[in-house]
């Protein structure tokens, strides 16, 4: 089945590298898979409806850092990152299972603001808690969640729909969440070199909250269903909005040109990044973590959106041969890299 | 909600009682969650039938030992375990996801072997891969599936209906597993003293591929649902005989009577148990990862059961109030212990 022999490192490939190179091996058996690997999350036909299935891994050193982010934050988190892999299929989260793996580092009331966090998602959301895995780990605290909902057959939404000429949208503000890992992470390393020195995070709470409490754009989904609007395309913006904007291209068979001048920051996002010395268009670009929901609309949708404040237009997709540009404040097109979009 | 204060070790709980004490305040939103923590898998009305849901995390060093554990066969028995818990709802698993955690210890040829192993499984039992998530670990490789299924709305079975009176069943063999754990333990010890030292494993075919390669019975279920057979409680035996009946007396609201001359072992499992001075009904009671499973069937169903060679009637429920208890080959009468039986 895999033809490579002696020791091939796995840097060589990269997380989507790696994971096109191993699914491309799967066979399907069931008439009611219709979506398997390469979505937002798997779509499986159950009759009235379809079921959709996610699943999120969440590794200790590797995408968190307890010295700085609340056991209840981190619950809260892992719960809402899964719940908006399901929105962004246009469906609805409904059901999820839970494993930990920790290491006795960790008390029990440790872990019950690990569950309150958890608890409080699912109330946020009305998504129910039915099972699980605790388990043991030599070193550390690994979660792992496994999100089911459901979606109307006419309303599910593929990252592959998008056609030339539709409309780029965006919810919400981008670069916020980078932002407020960048403060923390500030703040960690002066209180590492000055243990008696006090975390300076006054007047960032909206970036804190950003990265350590992000939401799903419910919402969204709640809206464009109330509006009659049926996107052609959609993804939530984990990976950074240039990234998410490459998965759509890929899978739609489109380009996209997008306008500098038309990203959504927060004011205090672009003032803290003008203070942090980071391009605020890298940081909506490249930033992650946002959980908001990037997707295309028909130009003919145009009217429906327009003026709804929780939304913006921030370009059109081209012709795949086009490919992925940006238009500067300054009217310059830059090519919008993969993995990290190099500023001017 | 929780009421600790300080710090509480972990060690004072056991898995099972840590569950008990964070899913107590689960709340619940869904009419649709027909069943939530507490069984093999979670249940969920899909409108036709019922949908099922479980997970499984794998930890290096807690559950396996990559010293003697060949990835591909790893990559199998993570399958199997989560199908394992499908099929002991009486359902047949069809969908699962994967994630991943990785150290950079790992080539690509590493998760080929593993992932050649998650293949081989989904072909064996006919179950669809349809998502994941790779990421990356510190240290050591971590696995989480979870698994998606259906069951019939008749024919879901639950830990939870053992009347008095029914008669308890096992599939296949006890102990096999543990010995072959034994063994491959056994060598790596050897090996690890005398490096040049070759393993010796053979003549132990059998008890190294249940441990290393185990399967799940949904033959077992085919035949229950061909004999006309509907179980009245059902759990797959991964943690251990005595372990999955006191699950199954908890639930259920019965004591158990278990005839240690009834219970099934190969005969290799035995002769080898004597050799390295182990008792065999301790292998059978305590040993787990059999992957059988356990059930229980009304006496009136006897007829229609007897005499299938993968079946064995192994005692029959009693009164909650009278416990659970061994009769031995003696006829001494023991009380079954929840975790770990303690030999004569």
């Amino acid at each position: 089945m895999f033809e490579n022999s002696g020791r091939t490192e796995l840097s060589q490939f990269g997380e989507f590298g790696l994971i096109d190179h191993i699914t491309r091996h799967i066979k399907l058996h069931h008439a009611t898979t219709i979506k398997g690997v390469g979505d937002d999350a798997a779509v499986i036909n159950n009759g009235e409806t379809f079921n959709l299935l996610t699943t999120d891994m969440l590794v200790e050193g590797s995408h968190f850092d307890l010295a700085y982010t609340p056991l209840k934050h981190l619950g809260y988190k892992a719960v809402v990152s899964n719940i908006s892999d399901i929105t962004a299929m246009n469906g609805k989260a409904t059901h999820i299972v839970v494993s930990l793996a920790l290491s006795n580092r960790f008390s029990l009331e440790a872990i019950e603001e690990l569950y309150l966090g958890i608890y409080a998602a699912c109330d946020a959301y009305k998504v129910d808690l039915v099972g699980g895995d605790t388990t043991s780990s030599n070193k550390g605290l690994t979660i792992n969640i496994a999100c089911y909902g459901e979606v109307a057959k006419d309303k599910v939404c593929y990252r592959s729909g998008c056609n030339e000429g539709d409309l780029v949208v965006v919810s919400g503000d981008l670069g916020s969440a980078y932002l407020g890992l960048h403060i923390l992470e500030r703040e960690k390393r002066i209180f590492l070199e000055r243990p008696d020195f006090q975390p300076d995070l006054e007047g960032n709470d909206y970036l804190i909250q950003r990265q350590l409490k992000p939401e799903a754009r419910i919402d969204i989904v709640t809206l464009l269903g109330n509006l009659g609007i049926q996107p052609t395309s959609m993804i939530d913006i984990s990976d950074g909005l240039s990234s998410e904007l490459h998965h759509l291209a890929k899978q739609s068979e489109v380009g996209f040109m997008i306008y500098e001048d038309k990203l959504p920051i927060d004011p205090l996002a672009y003032q803290r990044a003008i203070d942090l010395g980071i391009d605020p268009t890298v940081a909506m670009l490249n930033g992650g973590e946002d959980y908001e929901l990037l997707f295309t609309i028909p130009q003919a949708d145009y009217e429906k959106l327009k003026g709804q404040p929780e939304i913006t237009i921030i370009g059109h997709a081209v012709a795949s041969g086009e490919g992925l540009h940006l238009i500067s404040k300054s009217d310059i097109k830059h090519k919008l890299e993969a993995q990290g979009w190099k500023g001017f």
